[in-house]
């Protein structure tokens, strides 16, 4: 199904270099993805059938101004990788550099969507159990209420869409159940989702709920959504580590080790954030991803994977027509909301 | 180390019921701290020895404004609870209702330390490795730059008296290691931060770091301490499950899960929120422990338990001292930030 995709990938800012990057292109494209990477030719070898390398050394460096820097750096790996995307040389775009960059380069060289204020960087939690979409995770450390507003809507049509959840129950998160919890921010937004139509509205969540199974989708500002997922993934791979190195603390602890060792990969699975290939970057004219930088290849080529099986999706078109279907657009005669204040 | 101290424990706000707090009353005065219970005394059954029961049927209700509410309920038992250790009867405080219910008895009846801004509920982050102390975690849903900066000592002085950490690695929680990522407060706060002497300051930290052991302490605002800590414990937990459903997935597994089940146990201690009792609330002129509602009678023995030690062990005064030695304390001169706005 992700045959005849093409994904535009920046090679540049992983933490293991971008020859991690070109491996996982390899393997992504081993699957029927077409791969442009772009990045230092000389590091990312001899390209693998189904990849084509352009080579693009810079990158943008971490700044205070990411959209600043963007902008003084129009041949940077990234820039030229979403530039792909807006002129049509490639469906969708992968980046594990800075999202400030990814999401500022988006904003340049893809354009937002009709009507949609601020994109939002999508998650699916890696938590064993009930799936759950966290959004924003981090491309917006600021919003307004009418941004958050905009988030549930689409994370509601994200969670319809890709997961098939027929009515997803779409939840605030803050520090209490009641709606008198949280910031002003919060407790805003409380009111104003409380007051709309055509979502399935289940009131404020905790941090206990992104594994509780309660909300479907869970929305956040981009500071706090990349605080409970980073603490989250990071309580999950700690707890697992604590186990694997109980399974090695003796000999009677080292064969139930051994034994229960099939039956654990599935929760090391469940609980491994490279596994889900990073997160959708939703509300720009085509489709973003963005994995963590510290992924492995295994992670970078999931992540080219979720965006080519996004593209077959239609993930963008579809998002984009629920947001409409529930009038949660903003009318055109607004004024633009263009400056691109990026986290 | 807990003998000839008095708690008082405020019954009611537990989601099991007043009884279970009793319950853990009378193991926690079982080893020698004396507990003065405040609650409905006909369902608090009879005293165990070293319990004293108080009939304080009445609690406050989670409102909107818990000022208001505490000042509505002067015979509830939460602030019955706090005004015994206001008036010397009790030497700390316990109370699993309403964090802003505790915070505003406490800044009435027990009095802020002098010269502190705003108490904070700092907790042990329940993690297997290295210990990290987490402030606020949820008194202070919104704060300004000056409360945060004085969360950093006071974060410090807890991890050096208490933990005995030499000289505590501080760190700011955001979204990024950068100094320019964040929050305008998270900014602001991270300027101000690394201005100051006599804190080791680390910069920002991420929610990674909440396991990684890079930080002793790490500072955040209430409302994002508050999600992070359950998004954490959350994980370890689901975690942990998925481990016990996979230990009964097949006769293999089962038997492996029974020859590792007595080095699990260290894991399942390292990871229940229960153990550590609770978060302190630093900053009154007493010791205040908020345990979570949803503990059992163990997690209320605990909490009664840390309050004890937290009194033999001189918490306040000692932290105190720490945040006068370091000039962290705000100027006698300056105006009192005296309305207890509590979240």
């Amino acid at each position: 199904m992700t045959r005849g995709v093409t994904v535009a990938v920046d090679a540049n800012g992983a933490d293991l270099g971008p020859a991690e990057v070109a491996a996982g292109a390899a393997t992504a494209a081993a699957q029927g993805v077409r791969v442009l990477l772009f990045g230092p030719a000389d590091q990312l070898g001899v390209p693998a059938p189904g990849v084509e390398i352009v080579d693009a050394p810079a990158s943008v460096a971490k700044a205070a101004d990411p959209a600043r820097a963007v902008r003084a750096s129009p041949d940077s790996s990234i820039v030229r990788a979403v530039r792909a995307v807006g002129d049509g040389r490639a469906d969708a775009f992968v980046s594990g550099g800075s999202t400030g960059a990814a999401l500022a380069a988006g904003l340049f060289n893809v354009k937002r969507g009709r009507g949609v204020h601020r994109p939002a960087l999508a998650a699916a939690v890696p938590v064993p159990g009930h799936p759950v979409t966290l959004l924003d995770v981090g491309a917006n450390a600021e919003v307004r209420p009418e941004h958050l507003v905009q988030f549930a809507f689409m994370g509601a049509a994200l969670s319809s869409v890709v997961l098939g959840v027929a009515s997803p129950r779409v939840g605030l998160l803050s520090n209490g159940e009641e709606a008198t919890k949280g910031t002003a921010l919060v407790r805003e937004v409380h009111a104003q989702l409380a007051a709309v139509r055509g979502l399935n509205w289940i009131g404020n969540v905790e941090g206990t709920d992104l594994t509780s199974g309660k909300a479907d989708v869970i929305v956040a500002d981009g500071f706090t959504g990349n605080v409970a997922l980073k603490a989250l993934e990071a309580a999950s791979q700690a707890t697992l580590g604590a186990v694997r190195a109980a399974a090695t603390s003796g000999a009677r602890a080292r064969l139930g080790g051994l034994m229960l060792k099939p039956a654990l990969r599935s929760v090391r699975d469940e609980v491994d954030p490279e596994n889900a290939g990073g997160a959708y970057l939703l509300g720009l004219r085509h489709l973003g991803v963005v994995p963590h930088g510290r992924f492995t290849r295994y992670g970078f080529s999931q992540a080219i994977l979720l965006a080519a099986r996004g593209v077959s999706g239609d993930v963008v078109g579809r998002t984009h027509a629920a947001l409409e279907a529930a009038g949660a657009l903003r009318p055109s005669t607004q004024a633009s909301d263009a400056s691109p204040s990026v986290a």
